[in-house]
């Protein structure tokens, strides 16, 4: 479909030139995320400068029926931000200015193109602390993770996204403005719009400001690395730990993924010997509380029958033990070519989820590398082909990732918990949903966007409305 | 509007007789909650025993236009259960068990009907805590929670009830079963409709079993009293306090609140000759957090210029200092003909919202008794009668209400934190919310409930959609 020059003239109306790009090699730059190898060329990408333009690009697209696509950072991992249909891709990296920090309400108001680790770093300069921290923190925004609804593995104890938001500035498809919320810490003045568009996928709306709730700076902060001789026995002990305390991280790393992680770091794996490793932080507002939990986390780790254990006190020691974990998601994906799912279940299932899949992937001939946010019963499932041939590639990998699927919902779990159903995953939701949940979902689409043309091609399965 | 002979028969063939109420005084005690002196008598009340007749009741009761209006225990403040439209009351109080303490997990599945003292008790025994606390907590339900968004003192540490909300059984108005999130802490597979129907106060669908996540039990807890003597010296103190620590509740009450839950109780109000008081409580899961905190909040409380402080260790000590607060309401509105409004600003805002409301009180000739949970910068404003003439009631307290309303919303607030809108305060929503936010809240009940016969004249205002 060729863009209509009429429309590109009045996008140069509201927008400078250096703020549209319609052609050249740019233009493919933004069909693409960090999903797999898939790539949707828009027809044009608008990169406003003025919070104000968002409306006007929508009223304008809308006008013409433009399919458009909010874009973060670029960072998503199920296609949320790909142009499937082509049109406009409208990118909020611009809009990247840290509004205010009010220190009295602890809140912070921000535009959604601000890096993630930027808004965090600038909060912690003031005492202050944003816990969501999903692993691409340094480049995705904190649009993306609105729009995701992301987490992190922080979330064990501090909760995701949704859980930080007080207010939003948004603009529906037609480029009407509305505000949900505020900086108030209780409001039940209509239905909670704000909760609902966290986590909506760009589908229903763009956000263009934000109203962050903040909490006192957990300044002092411990790191357990623990290696166990099997499998599950790194599951096993996220579980005990969890019965006798609550960290601020409770991660599970298989020992593909930490050793990937090493070599791509050109690192040396720690613990070697291990076949699985937890991975826990405590954190509190005064040396004395971290002290005490060091000691009680040192205690259950030995009980848990860990076979060895590191704790790391400085920064730099910590940060050394993070970074492994941070760089286990490309690290594996590096080994092959790889289908990624972010299943999560209650858990107490955790155990059930990560042996049930190694079970499925030898019935299919695929390999997986098991790690994540175990302490929140979530795990990513990467699939890796490896040597597969392309029979079992192309064929049994489907079947594996459906049974995948379809055990993860058997133990009371999702098919995603932290990534978002966006344009990969949206064909396995009614694995999860019913049609009375989906028929729900479709009018809500409906009553924001009827015609279907805000993020096209997202979160609802192929037949009905919006897609 | 005479109840047809045929919907009787047709309720009668999925209720037992106990189960439905069609004549008699009985009816009239369902026409009513605790919302100032409003009733509506219904023209039939039900109270199923089994969950699965509640789609039952709506399927049948939507095949007739029978308004259907949802209640809990009957403490509403805004009117949200009153049938306003005669029809069918849904009375939940029969379904008043807890499925399921899992323990591993951390989560309760409870029916809507459960008490929620009731609840809190029975998880406090296993060491695990439901925080939610709204006043009417020994007679409240946890569906009524849900519906309203309940808050209550605790939610300056441990938030409101939408913040425990992980998964929700839910019937919508045609009697379609949907089910909402679940047991896992983290799922963003669609969109978040567990958080969208908290708080929508039965206009969107009926609740019939909620899965509420616990937290471990802070068992130690301390409680402060401070005495000021000014009006805003306690609402200076309560900001002083939050500067430096997050306790787990910070009231505040000005003198007239204290006395009248004190002579209410037939005891003696603490610290006289106080103007203001502060109530604030530290929790912790260690007797050694707990007295840091106390240390903490004692040399907190001194420098903020109370006049007098007492400290409550023992829990009847504690008790007897709670029961002061959780009187005032009652006590308060025993004083006189009366109107309650909910406020809530930023808490920054606090001082600027009692001493407006004040001057706004003393324009217009009436009394105003102001307490509430200023640590969440939520304050219940009761306007009261006391010896104002007719006129003054009649004319003056209507413009008085609004003023207090509009220096809310000029203050960042919202015109109720947590009683929700209901039926008394949805002519007030459109000083909050705009036509554009308006338009969408009917955008979303009518992709729920397109006829507008569940819980009708609610929520939304009088014009569109609904009502």
């Amino acid at each position: 479909m060729a863009l209509d020059a009429g429309f590109l003239a009045e996008l140069g109306s509201v927008l400078s030139e250096d703020e549209v790009i319609h052609e050249g090699d740019e233009l493919s730059e933004y069909g693409s995320d960090e999903t797999e190898d898939l790539c949707f060329v828009p027809q044009v990408v608008v990169r406003p400068r003025r919070a104000e333009a968002v409306a006007e690009i929508l009223r304008l697209a809308y006008g013409r029926s433009v399919p458009v696509t909010p874009r973060g950072g670029g960072t998503g991992l199920s296609g949320g931000a790909l142009p499937v249909r082509g049109g406009l891709v409208l990118s909020l990296d611009r809009l990247n200015r840290i509004l205010e920090i009010d220190e009295e309400n602890m809140v912070a108001v921000v535009q959604p193109g601000v890096v993630t680790q930027v808004l965090q770093e600038e909060v912690e300069r003031r005492g202050l602390y944003y816990p969501p921290d999903p692993a691409s923190r340094g480049s995705c925004t904190i649009g993306g993770n609105l729009a995701e609804n992301a987490g992190g593995p922080r979330a064990v104890k501090y909760g995701v996204t949704s859980d930080y938001v007080m207010g939003l500035h948004v603009v529906l498809a037609d480029g009407t403005r509305i505000q949900a919320g505020g900086r108030c810490r209780k409001d039940v003045a209509g239905y909670d719009l704000k909760r609902l568009l966290v986590g909506s996928e760009g589908t229903l709306g763009v956000i263009t400001q934000a109203t962050l709730r903040l909490i006192p700076l957990p300044a002092h902060r411990a790191l357990f690395l623990a290696g166990f001789d099997s499998l599950r026995g790194g599951l096993d002990g996220v579980l005990a730990v969890l019965r006798e305390m609550t960290p601020s991280a409770c991660e599970y790393l298989e020992r593909a993924a930490i050793e990937a992680a090493a070599a791509h770091l050109s690192r040396r794996a720690p613990l070697p010997g291990s076949e699985s490793y937890v991975l826990m932080e405590v954190d509190g507002l005064t040396e004395a509380d971290v002290e005490a939990q060091m000691v009680a986390a040192g205690e259950i780790l030995d009980s848990t029958g860990a076979a060895e254990v590191i704790a790391a006190v400085s920064p730099r020691e910590q940060e050394e033990l993070w970074g492994l974990r941070r760089a286990a998601g490309e690290a594996v994906k590096a080994l092959s070519t790889y289908k990624e799912e972010d299943c999560a279940v209650p858990r107490s299932r955790i155990v059930d989820l990560v042996l049930g899949v190694k079970e499925i992937a030898a019935g299919h001939g695929v390999r997986t590398i098991c790690y994540g946010h175990a302490g929140d019963g979530n795990i990513h499932v990467n699939v890796l082909r490896m040597d597969a041939d392309d029979r079992t590639w192309t064929e049994e990998l489907p079947r594996a990732i459906e049974e995948i699927f379809r055990l993860t919902i058997s133990l009371g779990g999702t098919i995603t918990g932290e990534h978002g159903v966006g344009y990969t995953q949206r064909r396995y939701l009614p694995i999860q949903l019913g049609e009375a949940e989906l028929d729900v979902l479709r009018r809500i689409k409906g009553a924001f966007d009827p015609r279907g043309d805000l993020n096209p091609e997202k979160v609802l399965p192929d037949t009905g409305q919006g897609s």
